[in-house]
């Protein structure tokens, strides 16, 4: 199918929603260039039509219900923009689609929980499922990935894929301030969200847009699986001073490979080597590390979120749908994916950086030393820091490679240990 | 137009070609699954058929003549791999345009001197002609620029974009060994053409680039302009030492962007800081930092080279054109892409590196310096490294901003300085 014109509906009209609107509307001409088409957006929807916003629309475009938008005849295209991972946002697309609507979307959450109802809704109905927004923001990584990469063989994916994570752990390191403090400040400047950045700091976010990765660079269905996910709120100003005197820096890392033919999806906090291309990706940056054959190591780096990125990618994928090709929202058609079992990660070797804080008294050493024994975990680096006035001592290790499953049940025995003043800090060392 | 099979003729059959060969037969189900078309490859062509190769072909597909591909009813894609900016390259690539033939090449010196009377052919044609591989090897930075990043308006594009220099460059950093050593060790490893590296060393391979990115990212016709260009040839060890004592790295780059309302592109080694982004992309490596708005910074790293991400970035181009649908060469119809007039280089401020080897003899010091004076540069920094025992000197200064004009005087008078021992070094710093 190839439009001569188009008419829009925007679902959602926060600040993404808001840029993209006028966006669309200053690059009206450009797009009419670029692709023939006339595009007009004759539908808007938000929970209030009289919130303050910097610009104005005619009032006879809003819909109270975003689920109008969806059954309006009338339009060809929908935007997504409400973010949820299911409600509202769900039956947003599904009927959209339905309706035979194009769909445009920058949710992660909805993508990486009902992609695969969505995308099959997409082929049956043959029109566009589009997200390229919702990883990496202003990075053109999914599309990528489709087409610049496609037919390549990609084995692995790493990437810093939550900009508040990384604008957190990057400010705890330059000023050398504690978490909570930086969280404060990264929630006045807009970095993380006021109410409830939960889904960013505990790493869910990240897994979403890791679970999209995967099914794209290895053709698999999206994973359900339980991943190994740590996020960064228990990363202490003790811990990224402690990396950087040891030549590592601290990054929250979203891994996905497949080994021995199964999936190994993962976020944690990650100690990478201070020279590694990744460790120098700070602030609010994204970057995204694609092994492949033939093509080698293609890293992509760039702004991860706001406004500005996002509607760069949503207007990609408006473009892409103009230019009048139905393509599948996985690259794949549905029944050409794969499922993959998953990664038994109690097998997965690694080597740790573990932080005990203990009272400081004689036998601790030893009684901390015979556990790593038992679970034949050999220890690389000791440092022992003592707080004599305060009785305490902090004591940091690094261990050599060794399972994932000896590394919980140490843990696990550890955290009954008598001379412990908190729960052990770990991370996991990368090589990337 | 949406192919059910097509045929494909690949005129060309070096390292490039052979691996795409094999590539698209070992990808053909693949393809078949992604694109549901089946693809043959009828027709190839090379200057020597009995030339020794890794893979067998069918005699039978093979011409003589590169024309005969061109001219063969039954081929429905070409691609062009000889590599020549004019010749028979240009003459296969016009052939098929005109006989409706999709094109597909990674001749970036082709595209920067004929792409615009080619595209036009290809537009006037209704076929494609693709070119990912021209500029970035596996990179797909075209494809990023007119498809992820359309729509943004860039202002500035810069790159690392010739792995022979940057490999060079760097090996000189880590081995401290002299340019033409360095040189002949990248001859043996394949990195630099054995017989004629000159067009990597002197930067027309990275201005060729540099046209094209500048064509795309600006949507203007592909200049001609004579430009600032200078390669790596007469870089020295001494340079990379000084540079890093300095606090810099020295690399090649490509920069192009719009200055009030006029283009400016140029090639020259640059010093940049340690820190910066792009002073640690080391060996092969190639990197594109592509300014613009809303999406800010866009970074894109990978293998800038060889058969691998060459033959990555092909078969993707294939791809685009198996789905079927029929794009501008340069993103927009040729009559909407403008013609730009160059920015006056003369008034490109800069700061300057500059190496003199002088004698060491009382007033040479004053002698120099009156000339900077005379021409208002105002130095930063000056070295002074006397070698005594042959009576000569270095002196090393790094400049305050100024005119490129006012440099040109002043290396042009300096280069008469009767105590000079040989024609000055002069690295522009950059920052990037």
């Amino acid at each position: 199918m190839k439009f001569k014109e188009v008419n829009i509906g925007i679902a959602g009209l926060g600040q993404i929603g808001g840029r993209l609107y006028k966006e669309i509307l200053s690059k009206k001409n450009n797009i009419k260039i670029k692709t023939g088409v006339k595009i007009n957006i004759i539908g808007i929807s938000a929970k209030n039509i009289n919130k303050k916003r910097n610009f104005n629309f005619n009032k006879k475009i809003f819909f109270k219900n975003a689920l109008d938008i969806a059954k309006n005849p009338k339009i060809d295209i929908v935007f997504e923009l409400m973010g949820f991972s299911d409600g509202i946002s769900k039956k947003v697309v599904e009927t959209s689609l339905k309706n035979k609507k194009h769909v445009i979307t920058a949710n992660k959450a909805l993508i990486a929980k009902n992609g695969e109802s969505l995308s099959l809704l997409a082929e049956k109905n043959k029109v566009n499922l589009e997200f390229e927004a919702s990883v990496g923001g202003g990075i053109p990584v999914l599309r990528s990935i489709k087409d610049g990469l496609s037919t390549n063989k990609i084995n692995k994916v790493v990437g810093i894929l939550n900009g508040t994570c990384n604008y957190i752990l990057s400010k705890m390191e330059t000023s050398k301030d504690t978490f909570s403090n930086v969280l404060k400040k990264a929630q006045l400047l807009g970095y993380a969200e006021p109410r409830n950045p939960k889904f960013d700091l505990n790493g869910s976010d990240t897994l979403s847009k890791v679970r999209i990765l995967s099914s794209l660079a290895f053709n698999t269905k999206i994973s359900k699986n339980k991943c190994l996910l740590n996020g960064i709120e228990n990363i202490e100003a003790e811990d990224i001073e402690m990396a950087d005197s040891l030549d590592y820096k601290i990054k929250l890392l979203g891994i996905t490979e497949i080994i021995d033919n199964k999936l190994f999806e993962r976020v944690h906090p990650c100690l990478v080597k201070k020279n590694a291309y990744i460790a120098n990706v700070n602030g609010v940056m994204n970057a995204i590390i694609i092994e492949g054959s033939p093509v080698g190591q293609s890293i992509l780096q760039g702004e991860g979120a706001g406004p500005g990125p996002t509607s760069s990618a949503l207007v990609s994928d408006l473009l892409s749908i103009l230019r009048g090709n139905i393509k599948y929202p996985f690259a794949l058609p549905h029944n050409k994916r794969k499922s993959v079992s998953p990664y038994d990660k109690n097998k997965y070797l690694n080597s740790f950086y573990l932080r005990f804080l203990v009272k400081d008294k004689p036998g601790v050493l030893s009684s901390i030393t015979k556990v790593f024994t038992k679970y034949k975990i050999s220890i690389k680096t000791l440092v022992q820091k003592p707080d004599k006035k305060n009785n305490k001592a902090s004591i940091i290790i690094i261990t050599h490679k060794n399972s994932e499953k000896n590394y919980i049940n140490l843990l696990n025995n550890l955290s009954k240990n008598k001379f412990f003043l908190k729960k052990p800090t770990f991370i996991r060392i990368q090589k990337v």
